[in-house]
C-alpha cells in the first residue's frame, strides 16, 4: 500500500484497515512510544524520564484524561496506533486493537522518542544498518548503566547495538548526538564488557554479523522506560505493541 | 568572597550566610530556575513544559513532598536558594529566605534550565555580551510566538535579546543550538517586529546600546514558565526571587 502522509497512516489505522507494524513506514516521520499509566504514577514516572534523558527522551506528556497530542492535529491516541499492549502488575494481560471501551479519565499518556526515525538519519548518511541489511531483528542488550530511580522507577539502562564501520564511527556519534529526543549519541563505543555486555547474550534480538573493521557501538534505547515500568509493577499499565507506533505529524528535525 | 564550588555556595546559603543572587557565581556550572506547584497542576504544569521545551527546558522534576533534586547529591531544595518569592493567586504575596515553614507533601518541584550558563559559554567563545559590558540589566521582550497551551497554562514566549556583531551571528547559533537545556539556538534573528516587537518597549530590563554592525538576535527565556503559571493564577505557588537561584553540581555539558 501506498501511504505517503502521518495523517492518512493515521485514518487507516482508526478505521482497523491497517493493523500491522508502522516500523518503517513514511520515512523521515518521528514515530513515537507510548506509555500509558494512572495518575497516580505519572508524576513519578514523568521525574523518572527527566532524570535519564537518553533512554527516556519525553515528547509529549498528555493532561490526565486527555487523548490528543501536538505532535498531530486531530489524532486520537485511543485509537490511532495498530495495536496497545495491556499489562497487570507488570504481566501482559491483553493485546487490543484500540482503548475505546477502557480508556479512563485518570489515564496519563507519555510518548516517547523512538529509534527508528535516527536509524533513518544514520542511513540517509551513508552508515550502514547491519541488521537491516541481514535481515534480522535490532539487537538489544541489558547494561550495568544505572539510572536515576524515582519511587518504583529504577534500573539499568536497555541499549541498542550497531556495528559500525571504524572509519564511520566519528561520523554516526556526530549525527546521532544531534537528535537528542531519539536518544543523542552513543553511551558507549568499542568495548561491551565496559558497559556488563556479552554480544552473546542479547536482551532481546538478533545476534548481527560483524564485517572486518566494525566496532560494535551502543545507544540508549526507547525499551527502557517501558521495561522499567513493567518491572516496577505498576497494576495497570498500556504501551503500544512493539512496532506498532505512533505516527507524528513531525520531521525529527522538527523536535530538536 | 571566594567560592569555589557548588556544594560550598549551597552551604552557605542554607546557614544564611548569603543571601544575595547567585547569578555570576561559580561560573561553569549550571544554575536553575525554580518553580514549586502544588501536586493538583503538577502534570499539566509537566505536559506544558514538555511541550514548549525552548522557553522552559526542564533539568529536573521531584516527585510530590521531595525536596531533593538529582542536580546536587544533599542538596535541600528548601534551604538552599537564597530566597523564594511565594504567589497567591498569581500575585507576590510573600519573599522568605527558606521555605521550612511552609514545606508541604504535596509540592512539586521543577528546575528549570536558566540563560547564565548559556551566557558563560557565549562569552568564553569570544562573543560581546552588551548588557554586562554596560553595567546594565539583561533586556527581555513580550513576543507574538504562541505556546502549545495545556489547561490553565498558555501564553506567548518571552525573549531575551543581545546585540551581537554581525560577522558573530552565525558562531552564536551554531554554539546556542548545542545546549538545548539551556534554551538552545535563537528563536529569531534581524527583525524584531517579525515575532511582535518593538526594541523601545521592553516586557523587563534595559535596552542595550547597539554598536555599529550589531544585530539583534532573541533567545526564549527562561521567565516565560514563571510568567504563565502566574498568569495561570495558580492558587499557591513558589519560585526562587530573580538572580536567587539553585546552584547545580553540574557543568552544562553534563546535562546535554
Amino acid at each position: 500500500m501506498n501511504i505517503t502522509n502521518p495523517k492518512k497512516m493515521r485514518t487507516l489505522i482508526r478505521k482497523k484497515e491497517w493493523r500491522d507494524q508502522t516500523a518503517g513506514m513514511i520515512p523521515g516521520f518521528v514515530q513515537a512510544n507510548l506509555v500509558i499509566l494512572p495518575k497516580k504514577y505519572a508524576i513519578d514516572f514523568a521525574s523518572f524520564c527527566v532524570r535519564n534523558p537518553k533512554p527516556c527522551p519525553l515528547l509529549d506528556i498528555s493532561s490526565p484524561g486527555e487523548f490528543r497530542t501536538y505532535l498531530a492535529k486531530d489524532a486520537d491516541l485511543r485509537t490511532d496506533l495498530p495495536r496497545y499492549h495491556i499489562y497487570k502488575n507488570g504481566k501482559l494481560d491483553q493485546v487490543v486493537l484500540d482503548l475505546m471501551e477502557i480508556w479512563q479519565n485518570d489515564f496519563v499518556s507519555f510518548l516517547l522518542g523512538c529509534s527508528h526515525s535516527f536509524e533513518a538519519v544514520l542511513s540517509s548518511s551513508g552508515i550502514p544498518i547491519r541488521y537491516q541489511e541481514q535481515g534480522i531483528n535490532l539487537c538489544l542488550y541489558s547494561t550495568n548503566i544505572s539510572m536515576q530511580s524515582v519511587g518504583a522507577f529504577k534500573g539499568n539502562v536497555i541499549v541498542s547495538m550497531r556495528p559500525i564501520p571504524m572509519e564511520k564511527v566519528t561520523r554516526a556519534t556526530f549525527i546521532s548526538a544531534r537528535y537528542p529526543k531519539t536518544h543523542g549519541g552513543p553511551v558507549h563505543i568499542g568495548n561491551p564488557s565496559l558497559i556488563g555486555v556479552d554480544l552473546n547474550i542479547p536482551y532481546i534480538g538478533d545476534k548481527p554479523e560483524f564485517l572486518p573493521g566494525d566496532v560494535p557501538v551502543f545507544w540508549a534505547c526507547g525499551v527502557t522506560p517501558q521495561h522499567v515500568a513493567l518491572n516496577a509493577k505498576i497494576p495497570f499499565m498500556i504501551t503500544h505493541a512493539p512496532g506498532h507506533m505512533f505516527v507524528t505529524d513531525y520531521l525529527l528535525e522538527d523536535l530538536e
